[in-house]
């Protein structure tokens, strides 16, 4: 079976290697999105007369079947067929003939690619959303239980002023409640029907865009047939910045945890189960899947270079560059996805050592607030500032937990609030489930069955 | 006068060049801002009895004429001042005395910096969203005019199929409204107070910190006052990425502009005062400052990977890394600003040339849509191509304006849908429009007058 | 069989898929310069007395085994093994027994992976300079065969001054070249032992790090320990910088080649067999390999961008962050391989079409010479600048191909000096051919037939 | 005075702005040595029968005064001079009329300003390799202090093996020396005369680009006159690679320090006078000059991310994005050597506490030499590497003193080897002092002076 745009001459190898790439690799992961976005597809040609309800009837029912496969592991894509588009097409030519050559009418391989990454990237984006709320909850709870633990708070690295686990622990989790704002904004960019747009300038049939749209669970057709190409790469880029930050809210995490693990701290101890050894070394604890979490915070924000760096002098219109978003992108949606579980998984088990906390603080930990307490009584700040410099010994003996206690206002030691990051859990979770449910509707409508995208 | 923190010993003159570097200069945009947060905080010290009242009134006076010196260029910061801060902080207390010395109750520059980034941010993507629109409304009227003026549509820059610069130009338009919606996420995230965060841990005052977000019409305050600072980069890098992607689409225009202005295409002409010419080549007129639009989306792009790159490993808490996102943060606004408004200047004044255009029609452009004839008549779509490309003589004498009246669907050049450009333009300007009102209201109010922050 | 450092406990499962990543596909790569580098490693603990001269004989004779069996695709590394140090080590004790516990004496899985990558990537490097030098010598043939053909020169791509086929291939030619010069330095940098430095602080035992790196064909000894693993990234950066620069020239040939062979050039014509197809319009021949080549640029680019980023902000010694530098290091290495050689492909093949160059001498493009003219007859040059501008009509009718022999200052149309590229080529290919045969001789010697590493 | 290319009509003020940037600060920087190049190019034109013996005379004298005046600082580029080669064109019109007029024959700004920055490139980065050589003898003279100084040898950030503080230092000296190596391939790249290239194509006039070349002291011409222009943006890239490296070489110094001056730590005191304070922390000694350094590296990799990322796509010849890489490659020369010299008198003056060190040698430090021991006696390497895990109790009371001098293997605590630092340092000092002398040399030669380029 040939290549889609197979005519008279064969492709020199050389080039067939360097063109094809890892496309047959990374496309098993599109092959579910593909087939039902290709059955949407083919139920609205039927509407429009292209297709009789036989051979609807028929592409439907071999569609599901690639998809049974695919879940089985048993549908593979050859090199010399590219991509799965190919691979899927051959399949249907082969199994229903006309049919099978009939449901590429009205559509390119442009488009379909672009509505295959949407639809994968929807669930892809809605898992990572649930992961996200997830160690925001675990987050939360770790703050609430070691709300009144004093941590000595750094600036610099350099110890500064007292603070509290509880104050730590809420910081992340209001952050990733932010990159949550992020990824939603991103969700509803991507959530928008490219079906219909071609190779970029429509073609002269009267497709019924909005039918597919809905059929799909997209919010709305994205309009403008050259903008949808124009937008490839961009939609990519989008998602992976906010991916993205959600991967630098865990690699500052993880360079804490690392950081406070160490043996001269102890502030945290991470489970033995956790951690792997060393070769050499027999003694070792070794924190790797934060170091890994760290590193491949680099690695997400390095594909997000590369989408844009490939997109930023392209002209309109489909150019072949955008083959290698593909890669960079769909790899990324998984690293952020499995480093939020990771950071769960390590949130929920790690130690806290409130002894090891105490011992961090130091007599000048107070500086600050003896200097304030002079101010309340009327000395001016840079008063107050320049004569407790000059007497920090007089600072010893001072409470922790009376420290952390007095400060009250907003959002500190003293009054953390968990209880707005409570809100703003529920409030996320329930956009997040309904999203979820919808999609999951929409799919099973259209295909008779369940589909992980 | 002296550094804030400045005790007996006095700073190698290498390290403060070092560690100086170019705030002095860079601060000169953040100087009003600065004042205007200041006058904000001291309304709360009073309140909450801190300051009495005829201290914030001189407080607020001379905050004020700090701003009308800086906006007539009269308020420098020195070097061994380092930063906007301390400069203006020095002048309080000449003028001041005690009072002048009180200012800094509550806060750290730490929480300052933020305070004005944030007030200068702000408002920095208020004149980006309106240059935005500004270029929407362009691209829009640029295509209703030639909406149906034929042009080539390419994909791998070659030859595709028929399409139109209606639909070029409405491409760009959607996709700056996309970019839009980019911005105002990025500006919420933005609006949230930073004050009373001070240097991370708070402060044993009872701040008012609510009370500051309202004077100064942030939306609300950022809770987790070590979050605050955990946010210092993050919420820079997303606005960057968000005007990133503004670059990325007028890089797409240059690219397209500049090509299609080739004395081989001329579709467009770029009018002579816009070019500038060669000190060695007496006929050029080059497209200098699309070149520069291309090149300075990479340099935007280069901002947001610094500040990345800079937070990506930083542990919890200030760390002086983040001062070296400053530049690249302003200097970038800055850019995406001039060239929104560049690009404005461009597409009002460009030429387009039918003749030309028509001129790219060569008769293989018309060999899907043939294809798709030959579908309509029953012919399966896999067979039509085989046929049509056997045979792409036959395509000689087809009309372009027929070939793009003939595309009906959703989106594309016979039905552009320009109407949905006008829709999102409106309600996105009423909204850019409502925040620039509140923005300025309460500058008034809190200050007594008006100041571009 | 267990992982090296396997203890008591078991690890996580969901760590464990975290922490593991593709190294077993990636791995695969690597065995048979992880078996030769072990082999050298052997040899030396027997000299020193660590294993007996039968131990080393089993090790030397399981190990060569293991190549055979890598090379036949018949060796694979399991999940729960982790990486190709350990699956060997397995590999190792399950034949020899103690022999085989005796192997990682002295050594680390640290310096051991160093070695691997060092030994790998310096075969990668000399076929990538082998394959540079091919595209040299394809390079310089076509500029000699075309050193007459004129060639619309641009600056701002606008049409500029004349130039010729010749200036435009020798251009590339010249910068490959100093490319090979980065690669060669890039070569020398890598081809340093790392063995002996274990986990970065070395061993108490006498081991013989100049007998290893003899053995191997490395040019010295990398002496201090913790350099060795502090440069980790480091050399993998410094050679994937040498690539880019490849990268970066074969991306401005691709862009050359992509324009100049739109219809509206047609200065080039590409092959028929290198050029893909389209889903959608028959007519299309597409420079798809050519698009991926200005993309890849990107990829490589970006994979410089992660392994930077992630050493940036590492304190010394190993860190498991180094882990994610593999992957894009290897996957580099083999993209600029087969970039050069599909580059070489295109230019073997590519026409060109003097007629359609000819075409595209527009009269303004000789205004420059005009006005040089008139310098040379004793008119300043800004006034004669001004005089031809004033006059651009009376340009037509010159003669291109006189106008290109008309400039015979060095390196120019009419002085191409393409003699230069053959004295720098041949130095290369004799400095690369010697390399290559000493690495071969080496690996012979050490382990008694060929290995490809 | 005009713009060079300016004819009948004027420039849009906003498109004047944005084209013009910050060319007139960021030219300062290059009027020496556009000056001194345009010196050599007159006498070369002189030499070839253009100008006439006085106008050369002439014109020397008043480029001479145009340094003498731009080093007193009062030598000023105008906005609507756009760069230093119109202000000093316009200058020497000024002062000489027609001779003034005939200096641009012959070349072009693209020329002009590639020979500008390079020899401003090649000044610089001889500067650099002083100071990284300067650097380079003080971490050796630290390590040979401190060489039998225990400091606790760590990976993964945990307690790893016996290590010392002059094997951390020496690791240091070693990285900065093949730091050095790529800053001579970056220089002898960069040492290539672009003189006589013009706008891309040459010009129809006997220039004697040698002559040039020689009279500049460049080791040769580069030869192909469209490389030399494909070339621009290239080189910069190369030196900001070999740049980066340094800055990565000290940014993980810095973060060592950073960290082991923490209190936890204490291994190392930072003077006083080098730390910057607090504005509300009266306690607070912060390494604020080691975090921006840390910082900077991450501007200067952002520096090549942006040059790079500019050329990647362009087509040959000069292209205005060109003008875009000025800006982060002279702003990341000047990093990098305040970044070697502040990192010099930081290590010139770091204190050292034994006693802090030794207090980090917890008793599993000694496990993989106990376990060696074992090997050492018989016993196969992983059987005493899982006994001594089984018994790390026993480990207690072993002395570091003795575990780092019993290591003596090539390169390790007990064999730091020194001396080779030494020879290298002596090997490159020499030639940076002979290439230093024959730049002097030949400046001097030419223009009759010194002159700081």
């Amino acid at each position: 079976m040939s290549k889609l745009w197979e005519k008279e001459y064969s492709l020199d190898k050389l080039i067939e290697e360097y063109t094809v790439g890892d496309d047959p690799q990374l496309d098993a992961r599109l092959v579910n999105a593909d087939c039902v976005a290709s059955i949407a597809h083919a139920t609205m040609l039927e509407r429009i007369g292209i297709l009789s309800a036989k051979e609807l009837k028929g592409l439907r029912r071999e569609l599901v079947e690639i998809i049974r496969r695919n879940d089985a592991g048993d549908f593979t894509i050859r090199v010399d067929e590219e991509d799965c588009h190919t691979a899927i097409e051959n399949h249907l030519v082969q199994r229903l003939g006309e049919a099978g050559k009939k449901i590429h009418t009205g559509r390119s391989r442009n488009d379909q690619i672009i509505a295959a990454l949407r639809l994968h990237a929807r669930s892809a984006l809605l898992s990572i959303q649930r992961s996200c709320l997830d160690l925001v909850g675990t987050l939360k709870g770790f703050a609430a239980r070691h709300a009144n633990v004093p941590m000595p708070g750094r600036t610099h690295m350099q110890i500064a002023m007292p603070s509290s686990v509880g104050l730590w622990a809420g910081a992340f989790a209001e952050e990733l409640l932010d990159d949550l704002s992020l990824l939603e904004g991103a969700y509803d960019l991507n959530n928008l029907s490219p079906l219909g747009s071609a190779a970029s300038y429509g073609v002269p049939l009267p497709l019924d865009r909005e039918l597919v749209a809905e059929l799909l669970g997209f919010r709305a057709v994205q309009n403008n047939v050259l903008y949808v190409n124009n937008s490839r790469g961009k939609f990519e880029s989008v998602i992976l910045d906010a991916a993205e930050q959600v991967m630098l809210s865990l690699s500052k995490l993880a360079q804490d945890v690392i950081l406070f693990s160490m043996p001269e701290f102890r502030y945290f101890t991470l489970p033995q189960e956790l951690c792997g050894g060393s070769s050499i070394m027999p003694q070792k604890r070794n924190p790797g899947m934060l170091e890994l979490m760290r590193a491949k915070a680099a690695a997400v924000g390095a594909a997000g270079v590369q989408i844009k760096g490939i997109i930023r002098s392209l002209p309109s219109g489909y150019n072949r560059d955008f083959q290698e978003t593909k890669g960079p992108f769909l790899r990324s949606l998984s690293v952020v996805l499995a480093s939020l579980r990771v950071a769960d998984r390590v949130m929920r088990s790690l130690e806290v050592n409130e002894q090891a906390l105490l011992a961090g603080f130091l007599p000048e930990i107070y500086a600050t607030d003896r200097a304030l307490e002079l101010v309340a009584s009327g000395v001016p700040f840079r008063d107050a500032y320049r004569q407790v410099a000059a007497g920090l010994k007089s600072l010893e003996g001072m409470d922790p937990h009376e420290a952390i206690r007095r400060k009250t206002h907003t959002g500190t030691t003293g009054n953390l609030k968990l209880e707005l990051i409570e809100q703003r859990l529920v409030e996320h979770a329930r956009k997040a489930a309904a999203q979820a449910g919808e999609v999951d509707r929409r799919v099973r409508e259209l295909i008779g069955t369940e589909a992980a995208l």
